[in-house]
């Protein structure tokens, strides 16, 4: 099986390395396509995210991301938001559950957050009107919420609590939220078996940070997302810097294509220091397993980092140890057999 | 002094009455004006907001409003962006403080969240472009950005912290938020002695969620804080139901005219029954009393406020008593003197 393989920049090749071991050591055979994106991108093709890669993943259909940085001040746009438009991966889906061994206040926590990833503020529709007065365009389109919407019903469906929550701001925003608004009721209208609260997303942030664990199932526009996907990692992290986002993993989903990644930056003050939490990527490769049809392992890899959080063994800094990298995938790699 | 007062609706009446009492008892002699908004409003003089409502504020320049709830499916505009626009209170205040006796996970909490308050998402411009497609205007001027910034400076340096944390996604809305930074760190080099961050929105959730205790004051977007402030009240809250919005205090600021605000809404299935926590609007007063030349009063309040949590007795349901609104507010005035 080919997979294509962007290791990114910073943390980016010893985490997705990590990730790849894991892969093998779960005994699916794959055989890892690189692909270039971030700063050696930049610096080699003098383009960030270079067509061929956009091109490879539109070949083999899959591919494992690590964290990738957009070089500022070159009037690059996002290389994250350029993937996700440029293959209409229209669905971000971020699972954020608590786990076991990370210091937090929140117990019980299990949700899963569904961003749109085209539209809203994202669309990169910018003017400046006048000099000093410039417009930001929030896009929302029927199509595009209701794909997405019934895209997060389709995953409550599997899921044992059945409740979607849409988060909006249709009372400031009452023509592009009204709009969304209506097409989520009217998704929803065929679920009657799912539970269904609509909630301004300012009312989501209060009950999130009061009890993330009253959710499971959120569904709102792109900028929503990317604010409640930290917020609600945060949540669940460690203490250390970057918190949750070491653990979480996340996927970009389309009709034809599936990007997996982790939500994290590529950290590059411990770049090559091999003392990186790798468990994000690890994470995101078993979704992608999962997406490929090899659920079994998939979930074995899920188990095996359980375990390993459990036991509290050779874990990274961030997470209250004082172990590296590799110490990390060790023990995930043994816990496989557990 | 007269001073004009909006009751509002639902728990409205109640909890303003509580704070009248508070005031009074500090000793400041107020000749509250009462203005009608909200349901009353809507149903009396078929306008939620009326006229003379806006016309009286302009008159006494300063107001303690309690929560207004605008009907909805009548096509009026929300009540509060209405003020807000009408009035130019460009920047919305919200500090949010560990309090004793409150159930939290976090300790030290002591940021102010200063939000643009006239801009943005909220300038209520958007359009239908074809049927299914929906644009938002996010509109960034540098006059508005540049005041609100300065602003947040004014206050910062007021404070112990000295600190400053710009919130943006300049990285995605690199005009409109392009704009807001640099304005941001144009008036930033005016205030070489206090320390300037700046961070991505979604950073900042993540940061608040893991730790809150590590901002002082943070300045924003129009959305952008109101999502940040409702969080923030959720990381200090209560277990009970509206949790830090039952403490947290609001000020709405402009040039001329000022609205001091209690965040939470009117809670109309306790309305009535005199239960409802009235500490935000009472520490809403508060921080009018110092707008007004009344500091110390306020001051007083404040200590009061802190007094009572601490000892614990007459709290109402959301803080963990089993009191009313009458008999914390009793205790309020009690502790004034203590
Ligand atoms: C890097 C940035 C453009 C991106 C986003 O805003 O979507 C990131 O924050 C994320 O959430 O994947
Ligand atoms: C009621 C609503 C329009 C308002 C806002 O979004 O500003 C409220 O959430 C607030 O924060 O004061």
């Amino acid at each position: 099986m080919q997979i294509v393989l962007i290791e990114g920049d910073g943390i980016g090749p010893e985490v997705t390395q990590a990730a790849c071991r894991v892969v093998a050591a779960a005994g699916v055979k794959v055989d890892w396509v690189k692909a270039p994106a971030g700063i050696p991108a930049a610096e080699q093709f003098g383009e960030p995210l270079p067509e061929e890669t956009l091109e490879m993943i539109r070949r083999y259909r899959v591919a494992l991301k690590g964290p990738c940085t957009t070089p500022i001040g070159k009037g690059y746009r996002s290389i994250n938001v350029r993937m996700r438009q440029g293959l209409e991966l229209f669905a971000s889906v971020r699972p954020v559950n608590t786990l076991p061994g990370i210091k937090t206040p929140y117990e019980k926590v299990d949700l899963i957050v569904v961003r749109e990833n085209t539209e809203g503020l994202y669309a990169g529709l910018e003017h400046e009107v006048v000099p000093g007065v410039v417009e930001s365009v929030r896009l929302i389109t029927r199509s595009a919420a209701e794909r997405i919407v019934r895209f997060a019903f389709e995953l409550a469906r599997h899921r044992g609590r059945q409740l979607v929550t849409f988060c909006h701001k249709a009372d400031v925003m009452r023509l592009s939220d009204g709009l969304f608004l209506e097409c989520a009721r009217t998704v929803a209208d065929d679920y009657p078996f799912i539970q269904f609260e609509e909630k301004p997303i300012d009312n989501v942030c209060l009950e999130l940070a009061m009890d993330p664990s009253n959710f499971d199932v959120l569904v709102m526009e792109n900028l929503f997302g990317d604010v409640i996907s930290d917020l609600a990692a945060g949540l669940i992290g460690g203490a250390g810097p970057g918190g949750g986002l070491g653990l979480v993993p996340g996927a970009n989903l389309g009709t034809r294509f599936a990007v997996f990644e982790a939500v994290h930056g590529s950290a590059p003050d411990i770049a090559g220091k091999g003392i990186a939490n790798p468990i994000a990527v690890i994470r995101s490769a078993a979704l992608l397993l999962e997406h490929v049809g090899h659920g079994a392992a998939g979930a074995r890899i899920e188990r095996a980092v359980i375990k390993t959080l459990q036991a509290g063994v050779g874990l990274t800094g961030d997470i209250g140890g004082t172990g590296t990298t590799a110490t990390i995938t060790d023990q995930i790699i043994k816990n496989l057999g557990a």
